[in-house]
């Protein structure tokens, strides 16, 4: 297991503490950040949408896995004793009445069952058993434990702030090689493989996301697929990585000018760069994530979506840095400062850094970007 | 685009055809697979929970998009004409009252929107944010459409069937490089990395999927993360990948005995290779997945879970090589083949190929494993 089990015991006790506040009887789990969270159960097979998992985190003691039988063995190694478990697929009943007679064991007629229902959360099982699970457990009722689940989550234990910087340490050295594989004549396709080879030599188990951009004088978004054109003199290059080692992402990003940088590509690095060092100087407990967002802002001018969120065992987390968010920052959060600027119309640019927020001033956890415009 | 707008146009007519008899009047699809088969729309940004992402296939003509707006530009890239965005993560309405909006344009008052509720699916959305769409349609109803999509999406076309036989020649090529990376003395945690370094190196743009194990004679189990330990001779090594090019998975694996295997490892082996024969040569459209079981729990005995599933534009699809699974084989599916055994307690075997049913003997897409236990 990659923590003690008093790690697992702690998390444990505080969703339970804010379940008792909220009324929650039991609260039931569905996807890998939240099983993990809570019992350590670590593996790539949620990679296959074929079958539902769950994990149920009663009032008091600790949580009862209802999973497939091929987890058992994995699941077995974790700090949970109570592991029961069907041979899904199950084409008449994947798990539904054995997940309805445990929840009504430990659930009063009356009581509550948490459950996301909130942005940036969905339910990881079939909607029509999810429909048969309500109609099994009633009059027992469903609840919102979004923000219960969230405010727990959110703050980060020093393990766990360990292993972020564990996983930025090992992006920030395939960073530092990129120009073992990128410059003028080498397709955007090959370097994002090559990228990916080198996170894995560094360290990564593996390489949850990769995005970036390429383009003269900056790149026309950030999500699309690498394309084969070659990289040419005067592009800008970018790239964004979400590698993984023991559970736990990064979320940061790099660029470079490719053969040399004219004045609008420098100028736009200076602000980003500019911004980001604002946001790291800004960021304080009490504060809000909206007041981050508005520290950054406040160089860059003010742009559409968000630029930063959480990070921790997702490649993005709740709150998001936008005017309207009034998640309060506290000591231990994981975020990710963001901000871009358009240089001309479809040509931008994003840096990003990767930061806890610290009773004094908040720590980077991803190595500082070059102060300038790196040249490969 | 990886198709040409012919290809999508086609997969729509089909699913509105089987819209037509089911009484659907427009489908709703939230998840990367569906809204890949319908648009084009590739990306790794759905790594990102944050975001939800709609397309909605009406009765007639091209579907519509309603995504936030940092996916526009890609989105204006496919065939898709009719994109509608809002700026996410929108704190109060994200996105909900415009999808509203869009369903309730496309479908009359006494209509049914189709959605995923099934086994192998969810609702990529947040679940209050469902319920509130559910009330702004009625007295418009939602109803289940997993079947109808089935149906559909499991036919490949040849230009799919093209796109996994190129990612499964990837992972062939990286599985024949092993050597290169394991034998005694390694550890299973390097070659895990080393591996998914091979398959970008051969031309995966990722690696989705990757597992493994490795035991004297056997190894525990098939999902759980890689330790450590070296690899020592006597140990049977396997590795399962799901790696991805175009959209497109593989999903095989590969055994090898390291330094020289004992008469039980060499045997379970012969037995596995002789199930996937089995499969081979009984696989034809008309059966049923429960019968291509039958035909491989001939040679292995029957065991539990599931020996094989369907394989596309997800590392697992429907249907199940489990007994009670009467879904028909029909020419142009694709699945996998994958039958177990267990040598000794806690110490197992399996392996795994792919194939498309064709109307006369089934074709290999991975290139086929060796006939005995190879050494390395």
């Amino acid at each position: 297991m990659i923590f003690p089990a008093a790690e697992f015991q702690g998390r444990v006790a505080r969703l339970q503490a804010r379940m008792a506040d909220a009324g929650i009887d039991a609260l039931l789990l569905t996807t890998p950040p939240d099983v993990f969270y809570v019992t350590g159960f670590l593996t790539r097979f949620w990679e296959s949408p074929a079958r539902p998992w769950f994990v149920i985190v009663p009032a008091k003691g600790a949580p009862v896995a209802v999973i497939p039988s091929i987890g058992a063995g994995l699941m077995g190694k974790t700090w949970l004793s109570d592991i029961r478990t069907w041979d899904a697929p199950d084409l008449v009943d994947d798990g539904v009445s054995l997940l309805a007679s445990t929840l009504g064991d430990l659930v009063p007629d009356t009581g509550a069952v948490g459950l996301h229902m909130g942005l940036e959360t969905h339910l990881r099982m079939p909607l029509a058993d999810y429909e048969r699970l309500r109609a099994a457990l009633a009059p027992r009722h469903f609840a919102d434990a979004t923000g219960l689940v969230q405010r727990v989550r959110e703050v980060k234990s020093e393990a766990e702030i360990d292993r972020i910087r564990q996983t930025c340490a090992i992006a920030g050295r395939a960073f530092d090689r990129v120009p073992e594989i990128a410059g003028a004549g080498a397709p955007l396709e090959r370097v994002f493989r090559d990228f990916q080879r080198l996170l894995l030599e560094e360290g990564a188990e593996w390489v949850s996301y990769l995005a970036g951009g390429a383009g003269p004088g900056g790149y026309g978004d950030v999500i699309s697929p690498a394309s084969d054109r070659p990289l040419a003199r005067g592009d800008v290059l970018m790239l964004d990585t979400g590698a993984v080692r023991e559970g736990y992402f990064c979320d940061f990003d790099r660029n470079w000018a490719v053969g040399g940088a004219d004045d609008a590509s420098r100028r736009a690095y200076d602000r980003l760069y500019a911004a980001t060092e604002a946001g790291l100087a800004a960021a304080r407990p009490g504060m809000t994530a909206g007041g981050l967002y508005r520290a950054m802002a406040a160089v860059t001018g003010d742009v559409s979506g968000r630029i930063g969120h959480g990070l921790g065992l997702s490649l993005t987390e709740w709150p998001s840095l936008i005017p309207s968010d009034r998640t309060e920052l506290r000591a231990g959060m994981v975020l990710t400062l963001e901000p871009w600027v358009e240089i001309a119309p479809g040509r931008m640019m994003v840096h990003e850094e990767n930061v806890v927020i610290r009773e004094g001033a908040a720590e980077l956890l991803s190595p500082r970007a070059a102060a300038e415009l790196p040249v490969i």
